[in-house]
């Protein structure tokens, strides 16, 4: 009697345990996706605040963009790739959307709040690139 | 008789299952790791074969870097995020590793060969950026 009600419980937490583990993967796929890379070119008396950056910054960006965000991610540069050549870039901020329509609206309205928050972090004027994840 | 050994049967599937999750989990953290991005920038008359890039180059260089290597992704440029601006990269690859040291030392003795791929899909010299995942 005991036994009769513990297999079907049990067999409630197997199914749980795996619908969660494919939700999960599911989110993880990035390919077709669309990134919005704001990349800070280095150069010679340019300063960027990685701490207020990772901490204010994108997070207020993160924000403004919704379900259309899928993740984003920060990484720092730490040198080139190539011996003797200078660092390409000091930081870069991705923002991972399934549409890039979407993005720019979110965005649009929120430019000049975004603008204005520049100087808090560095002193670049950014690159920005729009790109499709093939793999 | 049969339910007592139905109930170790599908804990044993609980274990597994939720064991599997946790080492997924793990294996897509990406703070820490290292990015070496090779980024294809854009000019007039430059080309880049996309399809060979995917199915030849990348595979190749991914094949010299064994257990250091975590994932590595291809991304192909759209459009500058600035309006009247041009494409910065035509092409970005990146090899999300954990030791550069480790990196550099697969590279070396294939760097030969991997230059002499370079013409069989485009004719830019890439810039190449390494990076620190900071989230």
């Amino acid at each position: 009697m005991k036994f009769n009600l513990l297999v079907p419980f049990l067999l409630l937490i197997i199914c749980s345990v795996a619908f969660g583990q494919e939700k999960r993967n599911t989110a993880t796929v990035e390919k077709g996706l669309i990134k919005v890379s704001i990349m800070y070119p280095y150069a010679e008396g340019k300063t960027f605040n990685m701490e207020y950056y990772e901490t204010r910054h994108m997070p207020m960006v993160a924000g403004f963009l919704g379900t259309n965000l899928v993740k984003y991610t920060i990484e720092k540069g730490l040198s080139s790739g190539i011996p003797n050549q200078p660092l390409p870039f000091m930081a870069i901020g991705t923002f991972y959307v399934k549409s890039l329509s979407d993005y720019q609206a979110a965005i649009a309205p929120n430019r000049d709040a975004i603008r204005a928050d520049f100087p808090n972090y560095t002193n670049i004027s950014p690159v920005i690139l729009v790109s499709e994840v093939v793999k």
